[in-house]
């Protein structure tokens, strides 16, 4: 059972081997509220889950620790147990599904596990490594499902109680509930009046349903480039806690959850994967009732793939009119190309890449395309470029 | 004249203002010595700058607030002394070339600064401002060579210290000079055996030029992405203090300070901009003596703008064999297409793009280019591909 001694245990447990994280203030999401972002994927592997792994680990008893444990994942939680195991001198074996981004596999390799690479995906991955658990009677080390592995994440909020003794309000991300369970329940122990908010990606929001529905729900698919908090199936022990102890749940987008990602990359220099930044983007879209509070947003990790990442930023780039792919319709005549050049020069827009194509069937003989990527300053820019070519009587085709 | 209490009066005074920013160590970066990262990125503004402009400000006299603060900056120094006049409650107006990103100049006008733009560039900004200052009876806020800035900057090492007592080298990005001069100073005098290097971009290499030759050298142009490093000219106050207490100045190349950026985004989830990493290129890049030693790098900053970090991403992706670019010699009949995509995806590679060009005038009558755009786990994995498509007996033309 999950107690505040266990916290506190927990909290003494690791102090020693995580990084107390930092509690960053910032500005540029500070609107109508104050906000505070726990850093923890500023924490040691990248995320949050090297606090529950240890603790774990450090209540096995000496026999479970000479068989080993395993442990499946296709991201923190294996860098989490990796770490983990290092530290305690276990031999560790980690289950990944065969397309894992090979970033995440190096990663957690080069913390001495061994890894195991399985065709399909996670479920796949999940059966093996119960099998061979089995056959090797080692000791399986769930993710979230576990009463020392949510003690161990309940450590996060004695540090931002530490931090910011008035906080109001925590914002928490939810895959199977590992983090909030914890966070939930320490928060509610020791300060009561402030609010606990869980965030699901709405293609992933099982705990969501659960909770509201007061059913335990288990989704047959689910559907978010959050990869972190991509779970079916919310925990048993975590959904009762969440029950007891969360106030509200909500979800938020893929567009807003890159719009997130983007936005602590420029304004607060800080790498986010797409579950460490829910509770910001649920934040940045109004999704919670924290007007004039001291809220924290836990940052849960920034294990991000790097071309996840690039596509967010790009993504991001045109969503604010930054960088721009424009079609023309040109006459196939010497001297185009020049006159479209010198007019984008002169609205001050950079290009970028520039392709001609054929025109289609119902268009002039000798008319072609031409497409541009341009970087622009921002949409009013574009609209200026888009007049100024099309007073030159040249036509934009939209796409 | 900079004094050790002057030193230790810029860190009382700044402490209620500034962030005391984490010092994190990065165990990516940590291979024949102890790296910790000095993360000024995470500055309120996204650098250091904040610090000299406050602590210069705090010793004005009341008349000279009165009559305001006039700088001239395309970034970092614009932001420190927006916000500094703005706790101050001093009118400040800022001179920017017209080019300056315009994210840096908005962010610069929501801390309450007046913006003149410029056409040119920077000498120009620099030439209005210091007529505007004169014109206008205000304070010019020179970006580093004032001693009252220097010893606000030095404030970095004061904290450095105090995280990290048996610091045994630190590395200090370097455009005018201000930074390390602070730096060095306090280093210097409360820790004598502590190393402290310099490092500037190889294409902006004013102030090592100057520190090997003795002699002060005034370059007639930079050439480097890191645009906070890009100055012409070192201080003179500035110089002279590197001259007595900086051991040694290297430079690293775009490339290595590219890698740079991509390294610290990957493994330690920070942003920093060109000038913020330098410091960590020159010891991913073995400039300097450092084995064995517990080192402090400084990320001065992370104000960079997201269409050049795409762009460092891009080619962090492309140099570690993540992201290809494969031109491919067709027949053009149908179903070629398919087989090159059955191909690629046997492989496991994501298509990004794909385009048809026409072939050269030395093909087949029918021939055709066929340029992929895929992701790619590693070189290795790419070099598979490769051997696959040719297997196939299909042509790869190296461009």
């Amino acid at each position: 059972m999950l107690t505040l001694d266990k916290v506190y245990l927990a909290g003494a447990e690791l102090r020693s081997v995580v990084r107390k994280t930092d509690l960053i203030r910032a500005d540029a999401l500070s609107r109508n509220c104050e906000v505070f972002l726990k850093t923890e994927n500023l924490q040691k592997t990248g995320s949050f889950k090297v606090r529950g792994a240890y603790y774990k680990m450090s209540n096995m008893t000496q026999e479970e620790r000479e068989r080993g444990v395993v442990a499946c994942s296709a991201g923190n939680h294996a860098q989490g147990v990796a770490l983990a195991a290092q530290k305690f001198g276990i031999r560790s074996v980690i289950f990944l599904p065969n397309g894992a981004p090979i970033s995440k596999i190096e990663a957690t390799r080069a913390l001495g596990a061994e890894i195991m690479l399985v065709d399909g995906v996670y479920d796949d991955a999940y059966e093996a490594a119960i099998q061979y658990c089995a056959d090797n009677h080692m000791v399986f080390l769930h993710p979230f499902d576990d009463v020392d592995v949510i003690a161990g994440q309940s450590t996060v909020a004695l540090e931002v109680l530490e931090q910011l003794p008035d906080l109001e309000a925590i914002v928490v991300p939810i895959g199977g509930g590992g983090l909030i369970a914890g966070i939930a329940f320490a928060i509610k122990a020791m300060r009561p009046s402030c609010k606990v908010y869980g965030v699901q990606a709405a293609g992933a929001d099982s705990m969501k349903r659960s909770f509201d529905d007061k059913c335990h729900y288990f989704a047959e698919t689910v559907s978010t480039f959050a990869d972190g908090i991509a779970v079916k199936n919310p925990g048993d022990l975590t959904y009762d806690i969440c029950m007891d102890y969360v106030d509200e749940i909500v979800t938020v987008t893929e567009d807003q959850t890159a719009t997130a990602i983007l936005t602590l990359m420029e304004r607060q220099k800080l790498v986010a994967e797409g579950a460490g930044a829910v509770a910001v983007a649920a934040i940045m879209f109004n999704k919670l009732p924290i007007a004039g509070k001291k809220v924290c947003a836990v940052i849960s990790g920034g294990n991000i793939d790097v071309n996840i990442l690039s596509r967010v930023i790009n993504r991001g780039l045109v969503t604010s009119g930054r960088l721009t792919n424009l079609t023309i319709e040109l006459i196939d005549k010497p001297g185009q190309l020049k006159n479209v050049s010198a007019l984008i020069a002169d609205q001050g827009a950079n290009v970028i890449s520039v392709q001609y194509t054929p025109g289609g069937p119902n268009m002039d003989i000798n008319g072609c395309y031409l497409h541009i990527s341009m970087e622009t300053r921002n949409h009013a820019h574009l609209e200026q470029i888009r007049k100024a070519i099309n007073d030159s009587g040249l036509c934009i085709r939209d796409l």
